[in-house]
């Protein structure tokens, strides 16, 4: 399975039928007289953020919305873009790898090469290290030949998945200049895109030439806001993950003695436990936001299940599947405020090891009630957006421990007469990750790269690929770029008397509407 | 998610569009006028167990081999069955769930009706459990429409997965008599078949008439002899996680941070295992087979595996993907001695939380030596059938623990000069035994269920259903059976001086043979 950059290798029979299939592009996209028109000038969604935002980025805010057109409708105030000059564009992966990505690559590679055959397309070898290290393979068509309609980010791989620090950002501006790109182009999730928007700024600012671009690219799906409709990988993911859910339901309706409680990617958001849920009928979901909106604890969930599991057991059944986001540990008050703690003693730069002693009375009592395993794993090392490592932290574990515990209670105090409870636990992450992607994933990843050259070509800078109209056949998608600055919001808090900080501005992710109709219909 | 038994439950999309497949019969079977032909008689594959196994089954062993064939085919001997009188049948899964087992049912059934409408087939519900208490569901065609090619064990369901005290011996015998059985067709793997061929002979010591049938269904793919090529589920599972140890391939090749120890199902073989590294060609597999054969040791396993993630580092490689046998836990000498302890301290009624305290003292080092999650699993108590409960034992993290620390030893004495190593382990266990089954699977289940009908119309007891030529199309297999008895092998061992116990005879798994081209492929 080793592979080496830009080495074709060699496929499965399978993956070679894959490199068969050519994505639809919507017809705005074909040929090589596409216009873009501008709508009005945008501003974010919060107004109360808007100058926030607008003082933070001066060159980039309050840019127009763009739409990408056939040139056969008449429009007036309408750019005619009839001039194709050669470009040179760089592309990196930054976050996790979805399905899908690679034919952003393809797809804007192919926009590139339509309209000028001089154009240049610079893949960074391992994500933004490779930005910054200006590791770079020059994308041709043999070294995509082997990777259209694959799964994965290996054509480049990823690494740190971020441009942050003044470090980082120079070091990007650096490579930019050094290898003359007209166009960098991000692929990746909520924060690679806040990365994207403010490196834009950034680069506006220092006039720097190269002008970036993001793509909504993460499995989470929790890219969304009033021009984004959905993310690449996340069809994928969920379809894969609900067929494996649904084997679980039917070995649990088979076996009849387990419990399987099935832990799901997808980062703060429950959007692909929602999604999961609503494919494959699992008994029961615990979502994050319904926990952060009821504020439920750790023992009000416990509670929760355990009635389930008793209620069940009342109808003689003893199995059962139980979703479980992966964010939910983040949800939970007690364990977000221990976390938080941890986190801030990790800033203060205190080991591992001695964190617990540094506690405050209350986080060290809550962290000697939790099992083992689970204390080691809460005190990993925050990721570089200051989350918890969630895919390491076996919340469903944690949640089957303390049911079995509560069921043995009620056994004992003879509340629960039925047999032993047993459990199962599981976590859906990495290999769904790393499949094939779906057909709606190919097409639209394929129509974002497309979209990026078009971007780039109008000469545009702090913009993110957006396609609309999504839930329609390709050939009615409608294609255009959204300035990723109208796309953020800013945080705001309280922590005492006085005291009101003001979060940066960001791309934040969209939560389970739990007002929602998909929300409405798990149920 | 939620069933009761018999009732037509609703079906997803691709569920129903799977109900349509017709599987595919062999040409001897085709039809009302199969014959049956009989070998000569069988003994036991190794002449010293003969003995023991001959006078253990006097009335079952050395029955001939049989083999079904179109009537068109003139050969002296030949018995030709042309009397079709109605007959009932029992059927009950025994075993772990394997994707297919609703197949064997649904041929069974459809021969049964061909030959006589009269016929009945009654399914036990609960799997032993409900043959001991006489659980059943009338197998109609509606009862079996939603179940046509599905995954898992739902329609019947299964529980204990055995028929050996005397209790349950006579249970069965007692269910077989009220209800008036000719037949009882079991569907397991080694252990289930060894059940049903000592149910065949008390049945027939005690002139029950009921006939036993065995049919083996095992996605372990270890129940293989002279007389069976292939076992119902092993193809779907090797399928179905040989595509997700790919993605997860794919996922460590562009993430290039994790080692992924992954546990495959499979008992005390490594069948699984090895089919699976031909298949998605992994980095490392560890065979408990050869583990057993070269004796190595917990540390020599991991100091194997750490100095490949060395070479790996050497060249800037700290990425990889690792599969684990689940029968490895017993093949590494010192934790199966352990386990021998532990269970033989079950057997005398210790109870899991006192039996630390009762092991020897080289077993009492080694428990102490390992870390607390393994602890706890090691002294789950033993399967039915007297193995440990693989499933819930997490090797794949024992190792990775275990590497974790000789890569940190080897950091501090500067022998190891690369970047940390990072593991993530999966079990990938029930995602795939409940999933839809493979085209191969569907038509060898099918065409099984359609062989015990034979073998009981032509009054045959304690025989294991069988194909042979699988490697060919349908319309080349060739259908058999085979006497269970004649598979069967006396295993000895000598614990001291003049102790030399003889146990007691059985189907034995097999294991992955490391001579063979199989296994030399996969280096």
């Amino acid at each position: 399975m080793d592979s080496d950059y830009g080495v074709p290798r060699e496929l499965s029979d399978l993956q070679k039928k894959r490199t068969l299939y050519q994505p639809e592009i919507p017809p705005c996209l074909e040929g090589t007289t596409v216009r873009v028109e501008f709508g009005g000038g945008t501003t974010a969604a919060d107004p109360a953020g808007a100058h926030v935002i607008s003082q933070a980025f001066p060159h980039t805010y309050g840019q127009p919305l763009a739409h990408f057109l056939r040139t056969t409708s008449k429009v007036p105030n309408a750019q005619i873009i009839t001039e194709r000059p050669s470009i040179r564009v760089g592309v990196v992966f930054s976050g996790r790898q979805s399905p899908g990505g690679h034919n952003v690559i393809w797809g804007l590679y192919n926009a590139l090469k339509v309209h000028n055959t001089n154009s240049v397309l610079l893949g960074f070898v391992g994500g933004t290290e490779g930005l910054f290290a200006q590791k770079i393979l020059k994308i041709t068509d043999e070294v995509l030949s082997s990777y259209k309609n694959q799964g994965g980010y290996d054509l480049l791989g990823r690494t740190v998945d971020q441009i942050r620090t003044i470090e980082q950002v120079n070091a990007a501006k650096a490579a930019c200049e050094a290898l003359k790109l007209d166009g960098l182009v991000i692929i990746g999730g909520v924060t690679s895109n806040t990365d994207a928007a403010q490196l834009a700024e950034t680069f506006a600012e220092s006039k720097c030439p190269t002008k970036v671009v993001g793509v909504p690219v993460t499995l989470n799906g929790d890219l969304r806001n009033q021009f984004v409709e959905a993310n690449v990988g996340f069809d994928t993911i969920c379809k894969v993950n609900s067929q494996l859910i649904s084997n679980v339901c039917t070995d649990a309706l088979s076996a009849e003695k387990y419990y399987y409680f099935i832990r799901l990617m997808g980062r703060k958001a429950s959007h692909v436990a929602l999604e999961c849920a609503l494919q494959s009928h699992p008994n029961m979901v615990i979502f994050g936001e319904e926990v952060t909106a009821s504020k439920l604890t750790l023992f009000d969930i416990t509670k929760q299940i355990s009635n389930a599991v008793q209620a069940r057991a009342e109808q003689e059944k003893y199995h059962g599947v139980v979703l479980i986001p992966e964010g939910l540990v983040e949800s939970i008050p007690e364990l977000y405020a221990l976390l938080q703690e941890i986190h801030g003693l990790h800033g203060q730069g205190i080991s591992a090891e001695k964190i617990s002693t540094h506690l405050s009375p209350w986080a060290s009592a809550l962290f000697q009630f939790l099992p083992p395993f689970i204390r080691k794993q809460l005190l990993l090392h925050p990721e570089s957006d200051d989350s918890a490592q969630l895919s390491q932290i076996e919340t469903e574990k944690l949640l089957a421990h303390l049911v079995e515990n509560e069921m043995k209670k009620r056994t004992k105090e003879g509340t629960y007469k039925g047999k032993k409870f047993n459990a199962i636990c599981h976590f859906f992450g990495y290999q769904a990750r790393g499949s094939l992607p779906s057909k709606f994933d190919c097409d639209y990843a394929y129509v974002l790269g497309h979209i990026c050259y078009h971007i780039l070509a109008a000469g545009l800078n702090g913009y993110m690929a957006t396609v609309t109209n999504l839930k329609s056949p390709v050939n009615k998608w409608k294609c255009g770029a959204a300035p990723t600055t109208a796309m953020m919001t800013v945080k705001r808090w309280s922590r005492g008397p006085g005291i009101s900080p003001i979060g940066k501005p960001a791309v934040h992710p969209a939560s389970v509407d739990l007002k929602g109709k998909a929300y409405e219909y798990a149920f």
